[in-house]
């Protein structure tokens, strides 16, 4: 039989397998990293008390490559993007399952690492990562750690939001600069060598979304445009409200560097994945309670207001071109990144 | 641009980009199998009401191969593994969500068939699949499917469940036979043609846990022995509860063509996985009570009283074997099968 131990210092099969090397691992790691009292590693299962009320929840697997990236790794993604999909929900995010599916080879210094940026962005994010699992599969049946969570979250009184809430008049928002984290994952996979400043926007919005709903509760959705981009949720809250959107390119907010690195990857940040920011729709007479509200915070200080919804059978999203003319932006045009999160 | 469709037949990156494909493969394969009013395919997270209380939280990667199996297939795994795990908290299964990590390559209508084995399960179990995700990775960088799924239920009243409950003189119970899961994975991936009646006991235990509680509500712990087999289960009983646990090989319910079957394949049924079973520790008082209830229900007719709990500074497992001799159970002994679940 063979005995997996630490000490060879990467994942064997032995720790997926049910026995002492898997309660070793989990013991020894997970526990003691998200160390929290509802974990306590000996259960199948997290017992959470919670008021009544309405619930938020949400999955997302992680299998962004590489695992490591300026401005983050898939740690810190796989907890910051489950928590943002609840917060855009309305809700404030209360805890996390955590599944692993392990590739054997991996190193395990490079799972502590990535298991320890998962504990600090939840105790950022004042999140609990309550239970979770480990698999291991064969090499080449994997690639090096793979990371499911699923986040709950109590949505607060009197919020209600939906993609289907749009309404023509009301207005678009987005909390900050584009196309960040899908430029930063692009340009190491490629092996460029960008300016340094050109990093992954990961982070939790749950700060942030409370912050707006506290100052517009009329609030009508929001939405992180992640995988697809900007283009991707506009595409979606049309479809979904039934109305058209038109944005203006001179008002999206992009920083020069990642426009430039854009160019150089073949890129067109509409389409680009972000992972710290927000879209909003709000109703008219808000947008400038709702643009004040947003900078306020320190995720939002580049918040802009880049178009608004309006009465089109067509669904279309179009864009007004810095240079004055327009431009449809249609979900499926543009190239698509495989593994950006 | 590439544009996946669905007459190719084999799952694209594009299924994983955030794009029109993805959003066409959610809604025609996902949304319509899943049916329920809380899934719309068209928000990033679900929301549901719950009444004040406790909550069972469990999330499991399912890496099975292969992925059809005598019995089961890795979709209704993934579904009655989850469901099981957040009954043995004492819970009453509502949601589940479900995480999809698929290969570029796979057929689709392998992904449609265990997307539908998914969701009989889920009605079987009497749950509702209401949010997941799609993920694709590169041929050779997974292996056909992986599912996550997380679950969630309602504790109920006056249940407390804990893998430490355990106390000298409880009785340990066993809700049916042994093995059966572990081998039919096995044999079919080792390509044995074995008898047909050794297929996989996949099957939701929230019915079968319900029972057991009505009747036994003083019940200590319920847990479903999958990976690592009971043998696991007995040892982190006996650790968490710091008792030692004396069981009768000639009380365990095993199939003599499993029996035989584990023979071949040089497994020992203490350490092969089981998907349809549950151990309970109940107070000895109510050990016949417990008993009959597990029988009454068509899950449990072979459910067996196979020990008991009794003090033990060193948290020891023995099973007095059929020859009446004595034999430790350490979970860390026999073999460890790879991808059982």
């Amino acid at each position: 039989m063979k005995h997996a131990t630490f000490e060879k210092g990467v994942v064997e099969m032995g720790h997926g397998a049910g026995g002492r090397d898997m309660a070793d691992l989990i013991r020894h790691l997970f526990v003691t990293a998200f160390d929290n009292p509802d974990l306590t590693g000996e259960e199948d299962q997290a017992i959470l008390s919670f008021p009544a009320g309405r619930m938020a929840i949400s999955t997302d697997a992680f299998v962004v490559s590489p695992m490591f990236f300026p401005g983050g790794d898939i740690g810190a993604l796989a907890v910051n993007g489950t928590v943002n999909d609840v917060a855009m929900g309305g809700a404030d995010p209360v805890a996390l399952s955590a599944s692993f599916i392990l590739e054997e080879g991996l190193p395990l210094a490079d799972l502590a690492r990535v298991v320890g940026s998962m504990a600090q962005a939840a105790r950022t994010a004042g999140v609990h990562i309550v239970t979770g699992d480990t698999k291991v599969v064969e090499r080449g049946k994997g690639d090096g750690i793979f990371i499911t969570t699923t986040g709950f979250g109590q949505v607060r009184e009197g919020v209600s939001l939906s993609a289907r809430n749009g309404r023509p008049g009301d207005v678009v928002l987005v909390s900050g600069t584009l196309g960040d984290h899908g430029v930063a994952v692009m340009g190491r996979r490629e092996g460029f060598d960008f300016d340094t400043n050109i990093v992954s926007d990961c982070a939790a919005l749950n700060g942030l979304a409370g912050a707006l709903l506290d100052a517009v509760p009329q609030t009508r959705l929001m939405r992180d445009p992640t995988r697809g981009g900007l283009a991707a949720v506009l595409n979606e809250i049309a479809e979904a409200s039934r109305v058209g959107i038109a944005i203006r390119e001179d008002a999206l907010p992009i920083r020069p560097g990642v426009a430039g690195a854009c160019e150089i990857l073949g890129l067109d940040p509409l389409y680009v994945a972000n992972e710290g920011k927000l879209v909003a729709v709000v109703p008219p007479e808000q947008a400038e309670i709702a643009l004040a509200a947003l900078r306020a915070h320190p995720l939002g200080r580049e918040a802009a207001i880049i178009g608004e919804l309006r009465a089109d059978p067509d669904h279309f999203v179009e864009m007004e071109t810095a240079f004055g003319g327009r431009r449809m932006v249609d979900w499926i045009a543009g190239e698509q990144l495989p593994r950006i999160c």
